[in-house]
């Protein structure tokens, strides 16, 4: 790899999961980031044998204070210039607060320096209409999102923090719009929207999703764009951690490539008159799901082949068993085969584009 | 990067240290096998901030319990397809017993496919006279070694095990001996002998380290090379653990590399008439010094850059903080440049070659 296919210098921390086998959370996070040239710093909130999509897994949670005290070790040893942090999952409530809590210290640290500190925060907290976190975990999100620059909820967890119901573009803007008023977070990428479920949206292909992303402008409305991709017939764990990590890498490279000016600006906000697409946020956004599209195609053949070959314990005989057996299969298989892969991050196959959003998608304050 | 730079699949079980920030232990055994195209699922001991060179840390260390729950966790997934493991340091007797446990567990679960499993030790006990492990470590891992494939001590580790003070070439030789004979350990490689400093040997350069590997005969006796590199003026912490990483994915190559026969053969143990230095742990250590070699030059420069622009904090007034910031200043300033030089553990930029020992130099026993 030629060093011109990686990032400028970007030191990362990165908080989030670990598991031994396989790829979620900051195994996965880590080694995208550092496969485009990012240092990262990596505090494990979990460590897991292996992701809970398995339905078995062993292992242990970080407590707050475990979580604080390593952050404590950082900082009185001066390793605490980090560029951005990235944040996912944490066990709980006391968890998340920690974790907003190495944020808020990390922003305050880089005050002086506007733009020298950007924090990406994937508020994880469940997915397909269901928390997958304890209630008090929400609260707890709710009260940290205002520290930090770029937010990535899936649907369901726009849904929760902008209290409104999305089915259809127009409360998809409406959401975003909310939430970028609520708590004056200025970048949201809602990751996966699927538009073909929006019943007055028929003429989206069900084989394709969307993910939508906006940068606010100076009087608060967003700067909407979306960026529609095929969609692969396979359910693959981690997908979030990877579009965050690339995300970390990608929007950096983005700000650097408009010129030494937007990258000391506070929270990276470009300039209101550029256009939603031709924001970096955009940009990168497109380079991510070319990235994503091309390691996941290179997934799904390697899955196949890899089921081809085995099977499931044929010893079982009782059913329950047998369905077990067959989803530890079906998991391993689906892994995400990152390492043998790694070129196509740098340098992807698929090649996808930004779209500005119709008018007559958008809410009437909008128009 | 092409894909014709990588090793062969190989799926490593990784048991060692993790720091948030920073490269040591699993950190850097990880992105040193995966930048190879090694699968690597990293168990991991303990949870630092940072190394402890810094001579400050926090964090939490894992029980032997919560280590053989996490290895149950992969077992009860059918997830222990590894061709490798590699174990480095462990917190305790129970942990360094509990990582036996697991060595010998996937070992036994290869007994029908000789070759198709190996174990690469790393003894972490000491270095330069000096244990820094509880005293009952030592016979912890005494009782492991001999499930082990290849162990990598240091020359005071070796000198642990074989009950042989290294002072000369041949004090070592007998040392390898003693350790291939005692513990039926088929491979050795003591990593960085200083030769200049025994006595009888001044011929030798004090700007020279010298790495001395052995695989033992059908008779037990030990096949010795060896390999001399020029040293780096500065200590690197980690170093030991990219050695051994390295080691796993350069080993493995090099006996792919012999045909299909060796791979089936326990412990990967060259015929015979393998000469010292045409053995594949012979041109695998070649390989990964040129790599090491390649990765520390680049490091040093960055080091060297970092010290000069940085200076201690100059607010401490007393001469105890002024020697502990300037520690924690030159530790940060060394940390190994790895993430934007992968390409230099691929193609390294050094080159030496592997000797074999001169009669003169080995042991009556041996000549």
């Amino acid at each position: 790899m030629a060093s011109d296919a990686l990032v400028p210098e970007t030191s990362v921390l990165a908080v989030a999961s670990h598991v031994v086998y396989g790829y979620v959370g900051n195994k996965i996070a880590t080694i995208v980031m550092q496969s485009l040239g990012c240092d990262v710093a990596a505090l494990n909130t979990v460590h897991f044998s292996n992701h809970t999509g398995y339905r078995q897994f062993k292992g242990t949670r970080a407590t707050a204070q475990e979580i604080s005290d390593l952050y404590q070790g950082l900082c009185q040893s001066n390793l605490t210039d980090f560029d951005v942090m990235l944040s996912g999952y944490a066990p709980s409530a006391a968890a998340v607060e920690a974790v907003g809590a190495i944020g808020l210290d990390l922003q305050q640290k880089a005050q002086k320096a506007p733009g020298s500190f950007f924090w990406v925060l994937d508020p994880v907290m469940g997915d397909q209409g269901r928390l997958y976190v304890n209630d008090d975990v929400v609260p707890a999100y709710k009260n940290i999102i205002r520290y930090a620059d770029l937010i990535l909820p899936n649907q369901f967890e726009a849904e929760v923090l902008s209290g409104i119901k999305i089915t259809s573009l127009k409360t998809l803007a409406e959401a975003i719009t909310a939430i970028h008023k609520t708590y004056s977070v200025p970048h949201i990428i809602i990751t996966s929207v699927q538009l073909s479920k929006f019943t007055s949206e028929t003429s989206s292909s069900p084989n394709s999703l969307t993910v939508i992303g906006s940068t606010t402008r100076s009087d608060g409305s967003p700067r909407l764009f979306r960026i529609d991709v095929p969609a692969l017939d396979c359910y693959f764990s981690g997908t979030g951690d990877m579009f965050s990590a690339l995300t970390v890498a990608r929007l950096r490279e983005a700000v650097f490539a408009t010129g030494p000016d937007l990258r000391n600006v506070k929270s990276w906000v470009s300039p209101d008159e550029v256009a939603p697409t031709d924001l970096p946020l955009a940009k990168s956004t497109v380079k991510v799901l070319e990235s994503m599209h091309s390691v996941l195609e290179k997934t799904l053949e390697a899955r196949d082949a890899e089921l081809r070959t085995t099977s499931s314990d044929s010893a079982s005989v009782n059913e329950e068993e047998k369905r077990k057996q067959e989803n530890l299969r079906q998991s391993k298989a689906a892994e995400v085969r990152l390492v043998r892969n790694a070129r196509f991050l740098r340098e992807p196959t698929a090649s996808f584009q930004a779209q500005e959003w119709r008018k007559e998608d958008l809410p009437e304050s909008l128009q």
